[in-house]
């Protein structure tokens, strides 16, 4: 292929075959185009003994609610070389990438068929306790390896450079960090909160915070990041988790990766008085605080094993140093998943969670929540010791 | 010339020739080859009318106390780019690129034989007012326009892309933050201080602090630093200052600039009673600290200036925002100071200050005097408010 072409369901077809050692007859292969977002196109193309793989595709353009804007096709490149770094630090979870063709913008991946999108079984009340330790894993990994603790300086600044991904970093500084602490045309505010929202565009206090995490995120290329790690990028089944979509992956601090993860969790728990009856709500309410507790818990352990044992630069092997920097990353964590409940509420993109509960009281009342406790996160991440601070916060925050 | 060749007199007068408007005659220009470090041929070419330029190349390695490893010639490209963009943002104390040759790796710039190196002029007991506030002014500027509050981020990103300088990088790296602090065959420790050197090896709190400040030095990336702003690199005369010698530029934290040159401040301070005899001693270093003091306060002055009035970023215009990035700049900047103070006293790369003190007694004296304060500044520097509480430090400082 020598430009680009738009993928219908026979192009999608023919690039499987070509690049899939499993396929070979042409003719025996089905496509089946999947919704996905409004930034690509997803097929799964499918053979006659049942083996799948997937075809995404990046269009030149992104939809979001109605507004379309052109976007680079580059970060289909960028997706595919975040997904296999990360899988070469943690191979169990994240998504196989198995071609990459930087004129189609289109990649080869594996098909989780058996999996499906965390936010998903969430909002359904499902619990694996494997979700925990298993992302844990996935980001430990994934972000230890690629940060300044094991590249060369040489290596990690030309790593940081073949990774600025400057044009999808733009959309999250201005979805997280600007838009909802403003009177911005891309918000999206029910009325029923927005004289609520309105306090926050006048917080001066909290937009302090907030300029400190949105510089950090600008000038703070710790380890290669996810960059959009919230429940809908991770596919999960009774056994296993597997991260897509990394589209997103820039150099930045890596409390981003984790905040936004621990954001996900704590928008599902707060959902969750709308989504399910009271004993349900109680029982899904307390799977997800321990998830949360195990989260951080099983991340630092691991990153702190891997800082003793594996860091290249000595002088960056000093213990308190290494106890300082996982102090830091914990309120940057803190932090961010405050400014992901604020985003998922009052900003552009909303989360099912909350955007799903049909009683228009409960929903009103879960969204204060939300952006109460992500001021809460914000306003205290420096004076957050520990994980169960946190989570207190979570417990006993309330509406007002 | 289509390959690189090192110059004689002959190729510099003919560069000079070729790209300097003034000339144009080549029969009458004559060079003259100026000392410099072991990195850079340096020629003086002049015409009969009294009329210079210099010539600058990069030698393909680098020879620090008889060591010689090869080192990018790419440098010259950096030092050309780094002085170019300074000087958009502050003509008035940035040396003129006028030519950049990227195959002959050599640089045409503006001749400043009416000025000399500051740390001579130091050395020699010369007091300059308006050293502080153009230096402030420089430091604000230069620092402030290459900084996230003006650049947007695709910009910023790209420029810090070009920018990258890993190999110069990498020098700093090894000589600010690591060898120091171990048993490094680099350094260059005199025997009548090596048991206090020794200390530092083993002083974890102090390498924790340390380890910090690398750290910030590989992933802050909030401005284009000079990189190597020591008062070798600052030519100076009654009316005016100029930086020179930008190779090691790059984008790190604003801090290591101000710590760097306020650093080379303080040492001047500390040899000082080496120097001169004990009035003159007195009168140099109360200049000294006036001149610290109003580094900082012009500095910071300047720099809220420019983030009031010409922050590009909405998110970073809050004000609260705008003093605790100034307060951590501090911060860093006294870090960097005392990381500058403990390398140039037993690391690689010595000042004249202290080691042209004659008098060994005084002159060990003086050296642990910069061990002893350079901790400090470390371990000290976030919690110092001010640059009062920092020249107290300095002050009441006493070597045990």
């Amino acid at each position: 292929m020598s430009e680009y072409k738009t993928f219908n369901a026979d192009d999608a077809i023919a690039f499987a075959d070509e690049h899939s050692e499993l396929f070979g007859e042409h003719s025996k292969l089905s496509a089946e185009e999947l919704a996905d977002g409004d930034l690509n196109l997803v097929f799964r193309v499918e053979n006659d003994k049942g083996t799948s793989v997937i075809v995404k595709q990046a269009l030149p353009y992104a939809r979001f609610v109605g507004e379309s804007w052109p976007l680079t096709t580059d970060r289909a490149r960028l997706e595919a070389e975040v997904l296999k770094m990360h899988r070469r630090f943690c191979p169990e979870h994240t998504v196989e990438v198995r071609y990459f063709d930087p004129v189609a913008c289109a990649i080869l991946m594996e098909d989780l068929d058996d999996y499906r999108i965390l936010r998903a079984e969430l909002n359904d009340g499902k619990k694996f306790n494997h979700l925990a330790p298993q992302m844990a894993s996935y980001m430990a990994n994934t972000l230890f390896y690629t940060s300044d603790f094991v590249l060369s300086s040489e290596n990690k600044k030309a790593e940081v450079a073949r990774f600025l991904n400057p044009e999808l970093c733009l959309i999250s500084e201005d979805l997280f960090f600007t838009d909802p602490y403003c009177n911005h045309e891309r918000n999206t505010i029910e009325p029923s909160i927005l004289e609520k929202a309105k306090t926050l565009w006048h917080d001066d206090a909290l937009k302090a915070e907030v300029a400190a995490l949105k510089a950090s995120f600008l000038s703070k290329p710790q380890a290669l990041l996810h960059g959009d790690l919230h429940s809908g990028s991770v596919f999960i089944n009774s056994d296993n988790c597997k991260v897509i979509d990394a589209e997103f992956g820039f150099f930045g601090p890596i409390g981003f990766d984790v905040g936004t993860l621990l954001g996900n969790l704590l928008l599902n728990y707060l959902a969750s008085p709308g989504l399910h009856d009271a004993e349900d709500s109680a029982s899904q309410q307390a799977y997800l605080l321990e998830q949360a507790e195990q989260l951080w818990l099983q991340f630092s352990e691991t990153f702190t094993e891997l800082m003793n044992r594996e860091t290249q630069d000595p002088a960056l092997e000093n213990n308190l140093y290494q106890q300082r920097f996982l102090q830091q990353v914990f309120s940057d964590a803190a932090g961010y998943a405050g400014c992901e409940l604020i985003r998922r509420t009052v900003g552009l993109a909303h989360v099912a969670d909350l955007d799903s509960i049909s009683d228009a009281a409960l929903r009103t009342q879960c969204q204060r929540n939300a952006l109460k406790l992500g001021r809460e996160l914000i306003m205290q991440r420096s004076e957050l010791n520990n994980i169960n601070q946190l989570l207190n916060l979570v417990r006993y925050q309330q509406a007002d």
